[in-house]
């Protein structure tokens, strides 16, 4: 197909494939003639994925830049995917290790994953991510939060189980690549979402019973709050 | 405190504090002398927050403005606590429902809240990011993590339950409403780079035993994986 055709079909516009083919997140298509190329379902795809990525995901041009180079690589090495996995996590939030990130916190989220078993490297991002989160909740006071770091880790090994049965997490092609990589950012949103439901459920049977909400069941003395 | 100092202690340049003080993000301090106002370990507490929400948190300064306007409601209404709740997650991803989020993605996240018996409204903007993620998910071809949409809701409920613990999340408080909305932001960090941490050890574990695999396993014909 011709350009038109692929900005029809993919929903992006012509002057944003040009600047992505000049910017070499999408691959050229075949060279008709001296002024026209020719597209195919892989270039319709690889649209899809970087507007998914940045649209939906929320991950910057430079980040999906970086996703993208990972699952080109022919021979994929694991290091690489670990890498790729965790990237568009800790670019998403814009986090490095800081120095507002203390020892004490990084020690504790690696003591979660000992106990959990889950054998990782101490350097890897999300360590410092999660430490970061965690030191954050503290210096403003939300210990409570802290406290339920273990049920957290439960419901993060139930997330990752499911990804390693929707994706086949070993990474060794470009497709099982993409699809962690794919899975990561959109499972971030569903999950995040699917929270919030749960959530807002139990907000409303707190308020229906009067249990979990003690200021305003003390104030009005009638046990019915909310 | 004067100026000066609530930078010093908050870390927060005085040049941004201004900015927020004329923004009416932070409350103005007491006058103490015509040019010269007194600022207390409150706003300390809010500039800290204010920063974690826009650095650690990744919200914009609109969606920041719009959390504290409902943490500052002298009564704060079940349903704005809601909206509160739901606003960080749904900005961030910069969703609202599309023309992309097609019926059938709704009413599968619809569903699926229903099998868990999550009472909620069916235009709860968390219902629209999930389905978007979904949508997102089927157009890219990754039908395998769609397919994981139940274990995926166990892992929701598994963190909701312990967000409830860790905030009384009536929010029949300002406290209360503070400690979920920063619980949310905060803990859709910590969940993600959990996942992330579970993930690598699975991923390791794969790697080194050749399971869970099928497409190693069909070239070796060694019949381990999982």
């Amino acid at each position: 197909m011709r350009l038109a055709q692929l900005s029809e079909t993919s929903g992006v516009s012509t002057a944003t494939i040009k600047y992505y083919l000049r910017e070499g997140l999408l691959e050229p298509g075949d060279r008709v003639t001296a002024t026209q190329m020719d597209y195919d379902a892989r270039h319709v795809h690889r649209l899809r994925l970087i507007r998914a990525l940045l649209e939906v995901g929320g991950l910057s041009l430079a980040t999906v830049r970086n996703v993208l180079t990972v699952m080109e690589e022919p021979d994929v090495r694991p290091k690489d995917v670990e890498r790729a996995a965790q990237e568009p996590l800790s670019t998403r939030a814009g986090l490095q290790r800081t120095e507002a990130t203390s020892d004490a916190a990084v020690s504790e989220i690696l003591a979660l994953a000992e106990d959990w078993g889950w054998a990782i490297s101490p350097d890897s991002p999300a360590v410092y991510t999660a430490a970061e989160a965690l030191e954050t909740l503290l210096r403003l006071g939300q210990t409570g939060l802290a406290d339920q770091l273990d049920e957290y880790a439960r419901s993060a090994e139930i997330a990752a189980a499911a990804d390693v049965k929707a994706s086949h997490l070993d990474g060794s092609t470009r497709e099982a690549t993409e699809a962690l990589i794919v899975g990561n950012v959109m499972g971030d949103l569903l999950l995040a979402s699917l929270r919030r439901l749960a959530q807002v459920h139990r907000l409303r049977e707190s308020q229906r019973s009067g249990r979990c909400c003690p200021a305003s069941e003390n104030r009005s003395g009638t046990g019915h709050c909310g």
